[in-house]
């Protein structure tokens, strides 16, 4: 009898920045850990998210026994509520993680239904044939974990989104400790995040932010608008603490701020002395000197709170002349041009703005180089894969692997889908499940494809030319001139005369023929011919629809 | 008599990277530095280009004396063909400058009409009022050139593009010494290149890049590709000199490289040994480790050699094991995606890609702050202007300005179209003449509006429905099924249902009525309707177009 394999299955998260995923399956048992979703990319017009391809877990639901969350970002948690629609299965996470997931839950009014548990660090549970042991990591969120999955082969240690911070803000520091125990147990595989494994050295500590901050609330004359992600806790941990070292108050503007705030303050993860953080009222009874404003709108979001005040249509904040904005945070690749759009804007507006181009105040909360060759050191994994980033990151973590200790062939880089099957031998790529792109657009989910975006691709970079001619189905003579309307194309006002030639040109597919029938296919003869038409006049290369009616 | 006043209106190039262009004026001469073009920003849909806004200069035609080109970048000389539609004047530049500008206007068979003229470095032009004398600087073009211009009220200085370069690849230093000679002297106005003004310290120098590039040739196993920008030839000349070192042929890919290496050598720019440089019989017979490619499409360009390298379809180069990629050149902004695409492909290939994140084989060809600093000893102007760059880099070089001894409210920061107006008492904003983005679309220029954006915005998200009726025109009734068409919404084979319930929705509007006439706007009526329906049934908004024909 052939001996049952360990198959660790990534469903996303590789080759892109998001929707992380991953499948680990032994015999009939499958578990999952985190389930996210990724912002679409430039060329997925339209899209609203894409999420993970669900197909191979669907095939084998009844192998599922739990879903182990490590953090509470979008990028790990986003996808649950599409999750939910399909599958059901325990759910285990940390504090705030678990806090983060209910308040989406409830949105998607499955809360009810969902059968969630907290795990505390240290703690493990056991799910199917898997033992699962959570460990505490820094990142850039509270109560982020890393886990410890004990399998029938030997332990995999999964290590979430990580850095290592000497000084972080809420003492929570990545457990080495605990990883070296692992390591001189016996490390069989090391799944760990390379978001950042192009970076050189040592991300900094956090602390160096709250330093930053700390000066800047010290010497701003005016009003002081820090803007950070709505899940960086510790973050708004930093700024309240500034603010009470500085006697200002602190006004919190944005909806996911204003949610994450309470939710954080209500579970403890953020300390705030009473009458610090203060409504509206309050805060236009304070002097600007006494004021510092936590928003959202970091990366140029469109109807951000940040945005809003840039572009002068903020209900409560008029940027003026002495306030000065933090922009606490990174753009995330696709993100820039917002982002700059936003610091152009409050500069022209009068304002101070400090971001990461002038000034630190923002550090990253994935581990570079040095901290990756550290925790190899700590576990000498048998067999290594690199998660959590684009192919090259994947690349380079692998060759880094390699280059302190990981056997040379026991580094996977692979692509979502691939199957990495490990036995008491050896580990072996072992095929491949589905692992599309699935979009949600609206209320649809995996029905936009990619004869969907090419046409509005197409529609986006000419526009859409509509013609509807009316035939006498006997004799196949246009019965009334035909109809041409167009929008995204060029200025019709301007180019009637255009308009006018391509309805002549219409008009002449119908000459020489004496039926209808002798046309073939009609409205693919109007469309070529206006098309090339078009294309002659203006060089460009509009959609052209027709509607043909038989009358 | 009031006295007349120097004018000087940039029309191009702040807030913005691109479409450079400078008009200085006094009494009855205007006198233009560059005239560029700007790369289309992402919600630019569709546009090929941006250039200036010739409105003023139209206006002016008659004051027009001369051109003044400070280099041969795209966004400096990139929009004389459209320039040269409209107006006639002597072209002045470089020789090199010069050479790339007669392969354009060739191209646009304006060559014979064009008036172009040679300048050599400290050679002085007079036209009008101004004489223009040309300053070398060293940029990653070579004969790049600021001007020293000289007005009645006293010089202006024009660095065009610039940084200091102490140990450049052609020899090609900015003049300090002839900077110094017009500090000295007294410089009224100091225009600056602002690129880089956010970047402490000094841009290294290309002899980094030099040292790099043959490290690499020295290692590599196989066959070595560096991709660069067509128009950097002293990095082509920096492969060439490392290729000869290490007895490799050079092989040059790519149209716009393979003109200007050969231009380059023509002029004497680019020096190669014989039989360094092979065709592609030759190439093929070379065995790897004695060849160096040389190719264009460091952006990412869809259509470029080393796209279709990546891609698996370029015509005479197969990337596989062993090769090793050079992406000598910086991701500009908005190009990050399809430089990063290409980079993964590349390692999807089984290829060594070596790119600025893990490599430096590239210095940028822009001062940063300290070489900034350095001008503003060297010349020390009474009236300071940042040039080229956001909106924020002209704010914070401004301040860098001022820091180092510009008076305090000396220094301007402008937005296209600001007219500064200097006498002999002072310097003020004076109006403002019109400096609108002009989209050049296939043939059209400046008929893409805001409107047309705005609609391939609309089709780009959700696509296009479209709703033909035929309507009795006495009865009002409908004497058909409406016919629906749609691209880019849903996919309709899979929802005919939609449709379906789409056209009884469309059915709906004609109920009710006896008369055609007590329709009012039938076509409106539809659209409201059916954009309502679809909306609530997909969350989607697609671009709703009706035609209705009266039978």
């Amino acid at each position: 009898m052939a001996k049952t394999a360990l198959r660790v299955i990534p469903l996303g998260g590789l080759g892109e920045i998001g929707r992380n995923m991953m499948l680990i399956e032994y015999g009939d048992d499958i578990i999952v850990v985190d389930v996210g979703l990724m912002f679409p990319e430039e060329e997925m017009l339209g899209v609203d998210l894409v999420i993970p391809d669900f197909t191979y877990l669907r095939e084998h639901a009844n192998k599922l026994r739990a879903v182990f969350l490590t953090h509470g970002h979008e990028d790990h948690v986003g996808a649950l509520p599409y999750f939910f629609r399909e599958f059901k299965c325990p759910v285990y996470s940390s504090k705030l993680t678990d806090g983060l997931i209910r308040v989406k839950l409830a949105e998607h009014r499955q809360l009810a239904q969902a059968e969630l548990h907290v795990v505390a660090p240290g703690e493990a549970v056991q799910a199917g044939v898997f033992e699962v042991e959570f460990f505490p990591v820094a990142h850039s969120i509270p109560d982020a974990c890393g886990l410890i999955i004990r399998t029938p082969l030997g332990p995999i240690v999964h290590t979430g989104d990580f850095k290592l911070d000497h000084t972080p803000v809420m003492d929570q520091h990545t457990d080495l400790i605990r990883l070296a125990q692992i390591g001189a147990e016996g490390c069989l595989l090391l799944c760990a995040d390379s978001t950042y494994a192009e970076q050189e050295g040592y991300t900094p500590s956090e602390q160096l932010v709250g330093e930053a901050l700390r000066n800047i609330l010290v010497n701003a004359k005016g009003r002081v608008i820090v803007a950070t992600f709505a899940s960086l806790i510790s973050r708004v941990q930093q700024v309240v603490d500034a603010a009470v070292f500085t006697n200002r108050k602190v006004f919190v503007t944005g909806r996911s701020m204003i949610d994450n705030v309470a939710m954080a303050r209500q579970l403890g993860y953020l300390n705030a002395p009473d009458g610090v953080i203060v409504g509206v009222e309050e805060m236009r009874n304070t002097a600007p000197s006494k004021l510092v404003v936590v928003t959202t709108g970091s990366q140029g979001e469109p109807t951000s709170a940040l945005t809003r005040m840039a572009n002068g249509d903020h209900r409560h904040i008029t940027i003026q002349q002495g306030d000065t904005i933090v922009m606490s945070a990174t753009a995330i690749p696709g993100n820039e041009q917002a982002v700059y759009r936003n610091v152009d804007n409050l500069f022209r507006l009068g304002a101070e703005v400090l971001y990461n181009r002038v000034s630190n105040i923002h550090v990253r909360g994935h581990a570079s180089r040095e901290e990756l060759k550290i925790i190899q050191g700590l576990l000498q994994p048998e067999y290594f894969l690199p998660i959590h980033g684009e192919y090259r990151h994947l690349v380079v973590h692998s060759r880094l692997a390699e280059s302190v200790g990981v056997p040379k062939g026991n580094a996977f880089v692979l692509t979502d889908g691939d199957v990495l099957e490990i036995d008491e031998d050896e580990a072996r790529v072992a095929g491949k499940v589905p692992a599309s792109y699935v979009y949600v657009d609206g209320t649809g989910i995996g029905d936009v494809d990619q004869q969907i975006l090419r046409d509005r691709t197409h529609l986006s970079t000419d526009g859409v030319v509509v013609v509807m001619v009316a035939v006498d189905k006997q004799t196949g003579k246009l019965t009334r001139a035909p109809e041409i309307l167009s929008r995204g194309f060029v200025d019709v006002e301007e180019r009637e005369d255009l308009l006018e030639r391509s309805r002549a040109k219409v008009a002449d597919c119908f000459k020489g023929a004496e039926h209808y029938a002798e046309f073939g296919d009609i409205n693919g003869r109007i469309r070529d011919a206006l098309s090339k038409f078009l294309y002659d006049e203006t060089r460009r290369r509009p959609m052209v629809l027709t509607v043909t009616v038989e009358v």
